[in-house]
């Protein structure tokens, strides 16, 4: 497939500015050179917008696993119980991880339900815990928990919050102090637009006094918060991943000059015209509640009768438009588009009539210009 | 500075090939991909040919000390005990994580100084040992510690060897079966310049054997392992820095067209070519045993009565020659050039001569061409 001519509509990763790939491309340069701290400067700085908080900030060079493994490593240990929600392979991942360090309370609902706050507060009652973790939108299944109202139970105990906000910080209204989340983690391939391989942290002063003794030495967020919140000079304690943090700090000026507000809403308003338009051609939405589905990626079932390599298949090879299948046992059962980042309501209305077309190719029913119909007039509402 | 305009001098990150930029600034596209488990595949199959091994190989995304964390805390745990030998910032980095996990005997040596492995022999007879752990080519201070001879120490008592090989791999000869070492590290941006951000590990199958339960989730090294060397599909267990495994890919070409013992060849006579120049012009080496001095970088005394900002201040503004200070205790009183990766004769020429007029201009003592002299005269007799 030619990289630089398809539609590309994963939810992460996700497309990539021109601005940003020409930032990554740069020669080498060294990074304990004052022009690179200037660089961590800007981008903690741009972080604190992006999160929307006065919390301090890191950036570690790993997967948005590497930030939610330090997040929870550094926070809990067998002497701690952390009640865990989960309705999807990356809640499940967050157990996995609790229960590496620490002691799990799963609190889970089914692949496309969204997390019960009735539960989670029971759980966080009927036992002895310190810090409730959730996913706050379920890549996996395009669900968008309610982290504000199991915020709302964490502090009303008193508990540490950690948010996975991997997928929604950028591209869904996060506000940690309002929230009262004491940590959340965002993955750089997702609503921000970067390239793959950072994950940055916003941390409350409060789990900064609780970090733990010996956490796994190149997580230890103790340390990467010390250097990149150090006001003369923000540094990172090991070598950075030098390349990624030139595109990031271009992607994060993006959010910036468009504005976070402006970001949400237009993630609001593409997640809604992409739930009525694939409703418009007879497709049916994974989440079981659409009030919760997530602003970022829909979820959809596959048509009856199409494998998942006839339809993505057709989609990418004859149309050149990516969108994601899914995972476990969902995989084959169910496709996802991300609308995240600076996915453009053109690329949007492209992949809704390339759908259509594959749809007919592959002899289902679809209604003429249903779902491009639904695009145009969504559009047109925006105001573009 | 001009990014794009100076001859980088630095012992990582080091220059990268137009090449090796162009892949890492492709468009977005998706890891879980068949195009990308192919790409991962061609990593695997070059990695093997640049660590010289046929054991299995994976590549975290996160820095050098990250494959550093994998390799002691998935091996040890506090009922074992590490020797480790430490002559300089990254030697003392591994007793630091060593304890984060387990016991360490750190047998240490003066910076400058090499590693004496009667001491090494010692502390693995009189006490209760399991593994030795080393730091190859200490890039603080220029010193190549005899990684071979410990190796055989380490083979005599059975021990699990690890061995740092950060700035050695693919620039000093390493054979990890041949050298009894179970696990070998390298990091992206030193001898192979590729761009900061990925370790590479190399794996003996006893030490497969030997992983510990529950290591730190994100650094868990079985799982990374498993999917690697999957002989269906190369993959990683979480998302990987996409852009930059595009560019070890292309870097890791570069050394099999080149062939790993050409690279070899060429950092042994650049290292000896730099030495021979700035001893010719009056500089002092910093290793005390020229016999131990790197092959992949030259620590050097400063002049006396120059400031490292006079010194380097002036190469890197007057000349854009970029070559590194030092770090901890020496800081400010040696500086060290890289002559590693795809660094080139006329490279090292030129900072040679910019040494010279650097010096010059500073008032120093120096002989006219003698260190240029020596370039070219090792130069011709490397048959550039």
């Amino acid at each position: 497939m030619d990289l630089d001519d398809n539609i590309f509509m994963l939810p992460g990763p996700v497309k990539m500015h021109p601005r940003v790939l020409r930032a990554m491309s740069l020669p080498a340069r060294a990074h304990r050179d004052p022009t690179f701290f200037e660089i961590h400067r800007e981008i903690r700085e741009l972080l604190k917008y992006t999160f929307q908080t006065n919390y301090d900030v890191a950036v570690i060079s790993g997967s948005g696993t590497a930030g939610m493994d330090a997040a929870i490593s550094n926070l809990l240990t067998k002497k701690h119980t952390a009640v865990v929600a989960h309705n999807g392979k990356f809640g499940e991942r967050l157990v996995e991880i609790v229960k590496r360090y620490s002691n799990a309370i799963a609190v889970g609902a089914e692949w496309g339900e969204v997390i019960d706050t009735e539960k989670v507060a029971e759980a966080v009652e009927e036992n002895d815990v310190d810090a409730v973790v959730l996913c706050h939108n379920e890549t996996s299944t395009g669900v968008t928990n309610p982290a504000w109202e199991i915020g709302k139970i964490a502090k009303k105990h008193g508990l540490l919050y950690i948010l996975d906000g991997i997928t929604s910080v950028g591209g869904i209204e996060v506000r940690p102090e309002k929230m009262g989340a004491d940590v959340v983690v965002f993955g750089s391939q997702k609503c921000v637009a970067a390239p793959a391989g950072m994950a940055a942290l916003a941390v409350s002063p409060r789990a900064e006094e609780m970090m733990v003794e010996n956490p796994p030495y190149y997580l230890d967020l103790k340390k990467h918060l010390e250097k990149y919140n150090n006001p003369e000079k923000a540094d990172t304690p090991y070598t950075c991943a030098i390349p990624l943090f030139q595109a990031l700090l271009e992607a994060l000026r993006m959010i910036k000059e468009e504005g976070i507000e402006e970001r949400w809403r237009k993630c609001a308003a593409m997640g809604e015209a992409t739930r009525e338009a694939v409703k418009a051609m007879g497709l049916k939405l994974f989440p079981r509640d659409e009030r919760y589905a997530s602003n970022t990626l829909t979820a959809i079932w596959l048509p009856e009768g199409v494998t998942d390599k006839e339809f993505r298949g057709t989609l990418k090879e004859k149309y050149h438009v990516v969108v994601a299948g899914a995972q476990e046992h969902i995989k084959g059962k169910v496709f996802r588009i991300g609308h995240m980042g600076i996915v453009k309501w053109t690329d949007l209305a492209a992949t809704i009539v390339a759908i259509e077309a594959t749809m007919r190719e592959l002899g289902l029913d679809v209604e003429r210009g249903a779902g491009p119909g639904v695009i145009a007039e969504h559009m047109a509402r925006y105001g573009l």
